[in-house]
């Protein structure tokens, strides 16, 4: 294990930058975001003050993550009712920004509708560009409230699962805190809680290659909350299981199938395998929102095959306002084919819990999951 | 997986250059390398004239892997004795080029050792050189005979536990070719005896996090050979194992203790538990003299922990004749600690074989690895 003084030099120093927020100063409103992309080298704030550069920003991949690209989408919203420009053209414009994501044209429709409402009872602009700025903050507090009840929610299983001791060792992979959320976001959230009671004895941060997302992102938002985190390769994760290092497993997911299965980003399904071999909990933490009752099992999931070029070329990070794609710099002979699945499915006997804004299913059942939704729906507001 | 129209740039128009010869052109006697540390970019070969030169390509890195240093040490020798040399001088500075490199210093003393016998015997400087350097061909030709004997061994275990089928998928970790033997390797070699009778179906290549030599070496080998085969991060052989597309998983080794525990390159162990939670066979193979009769077991392994900056940091390939290192781009925030061993453990009941120049041991035990190396010493030329 490195040595703990080295860590760490983002951090403490200077407040952490907000995620996403709304400003308004004087030439006008705009929504600020911290620039994902400029991570973990530079906290540059990037400032939207309409819709064509929140789409840019949002194509740049300037603000990612589902949870908070519905919330930027809302906000988006917002800013062109606030600018008085034709509310109707800019949600197109922003629902068509990344048309996969499903939260952002929730948000975008969202906050659409509460301008159209305030429309139709017949209130001025100024007044409708008001109520579609609360939808916009609604939803941005919603999220927060749900990473705060996953957090309590999974806190209360680890002290059920992992009684007594000095402190958990959770290991993550992927991205799954602020970066990505309203809050403090799910598995990430969970971890931080316990940090914040001191209850957080080390943070094992995969890398989660090929994009490095745990290296990134995760361990720069560890660094940002003073945790004690190692950051390692992912394979290296069979030797801390085996040394008896890791005490739970803590992770998000991209979609949940009806019968429990999870899809989540590529590796977690051998971090289940190795949790299972050493009887260590493996823990997913996502929303109800999460839950695609529509599928059914895992077999049902289609996974993503991407581009051979994330493994067979390096991304240099993006730094001092470089515009547009960086050049990747081969790490294999060229022309060489890659397997590169986006996720991978967990099966649900290989999951110990999965962890909601509405509670905790243990073990996972189809029954137990489709109850937490059945729940979550009674206070959606649509 | 990727279009296998795109394999291989490298590949089959030029024929593969050797990896180590011996030259002699009228300038006098040279060791001539195939620089590694431009692989896979470029195949550029490295003269070295005398020991000082051969020295600063194995520190370089220029020459690597355990049985291909001893072969460089004992050629280093022969280089002395020729030039006319001080040769015990030459021995001394190429044992301590790479001081923990346990063959350079066999390969070194065993050719320093032909040259003061010869010496002894009265023969002069010539005979002594001539002495020398066959001391050197011998040593290269036991270690592509041990590569040859290790393949034939792995073919007939593969067709005893893989019978049927249309061709083996074979998923392999680190790099175990040409590019670290005197022959064609340890688990790569019996990968490509697969290929060359037409029984190879596919070849899954680990990346290796953090050094990436599956993508750099062992990618570069499969393509100059002609094999089908996909580069993977290490963290994306849970899916394949999931979707049943694992026949065996084929490794090297770095020590193997007297109880058959294994280690190998970090992420070999988590290959192990997904084979063995997928009940595909989980092969080893390494000659004889991996196996240290002298470490008990697993638990008395010293596992080497490495540098943070290996994870924290992507370091750039060598071209164009750069000299000395290049510096890394980080991927994580300054001062970012890491978890980073070298290697992991495997212990015996996940290893289906231990495949040796001498045969196989199925299931591993202590005795039968014993027995395998009594046999592999009554042959051995001391």
């Amino acid at each position: 294990m490195a040595d703990q003084d080295e860590q760490s030099a983002v951090g403490i120093e200077s407040p952490a930058p907000s995620v996403l927020r709304w400003a308004e100063p004087p030439e006008g409103p705009a929504l600020v975001l911290l620039d994902q992309t400029r991570l973990p080298a530079e906290e540059v704030e990037l400032g939207c003050a309409d819709v064509p550069e929140l789409v840019r920003a949002i194509r740049a991949l300037a603000v990612r993550g589902a949870p908070l690209l519905g919330i930027a989408g809302a906000y988006g919203v917002a800013l062109a009712a606030a600018r008085g420009d034709d509310v109707a053209q800019a949600a197109e414009l922003l629902e068509r920004a990344r048309p996969t994501a499903v939260n952002l044209g929730y948000g975008v429709r969202r906050a659409a509708g509460a301008y159209r409402r305030a429309v139709e009872k017949g209130e001025g602009r100024e007044r409708a560009a008001a109520a579609v700025l609360a939808e916009a903050r609604a939803l941005h507090r919603e999220d927060a409230e749900a990473s705060g009840r996953m957090a309590r929610h999974g806190l209360a299983l680890l002290d059920e699962l992992l009684p007594g001791g000095d402190g958990h060792r959770l290991l993550t992979h992927c991205n799954t805190g602020a970066l990505v959320s309203g809050g403090e976001g799910t598995a990430f959230a969970v971890a931080l809680g316990a940090h914040r009671q001191g209850r957080l004895r080390r943070l094992w941060v995969d890398e989660t290659r090929p994009l490095l997302q745990g290296a990134r992102l995760t361990a720069y938002e560890a660094a940002r909350n003073g945790m004690p985190y190692d950051l390692l390769t992912d394979n290296a994760a069979g030797s801390l299981f085996a040394a008896g290092e890791v005490d739970a497993v803590l992770i998000g997911a991209d979609r949940i199938a009806a019968d429990g299965s999870v899809a989540n980003k590529v590796g977690s399904y051998p971090l289940a395998v190795l949790a299972k071999y050493h009887h260590v909990p493996f823990i997913v933490v996502a929303p109800t929102t999460t839950v695609d009752l529509h599928t059914p099992d895992g077999a049902s999931i289609v996974v993503e095959q991407r581009a051979a070029n994330e493994v067979t070329e390096f991304t240099l990070p993006r730094t001092g306002g470089a515009d547009g794609n960086v050049g990747g710099v081969p790490v294999a002979p060229a022309g060489t084919p890659a397997y590169n699945p986006a996720f991978d499915v967990t099966p649900p006997e290989l999951v110990t819990a999965i962890v909601t804004e509405e509670g905790a299913v243990s073990p996972v059942t189809g029954a137990g999951l489709a109850e937490l939704c059945a729940r979550s729906s009674q206070v959606t507001i649509s």
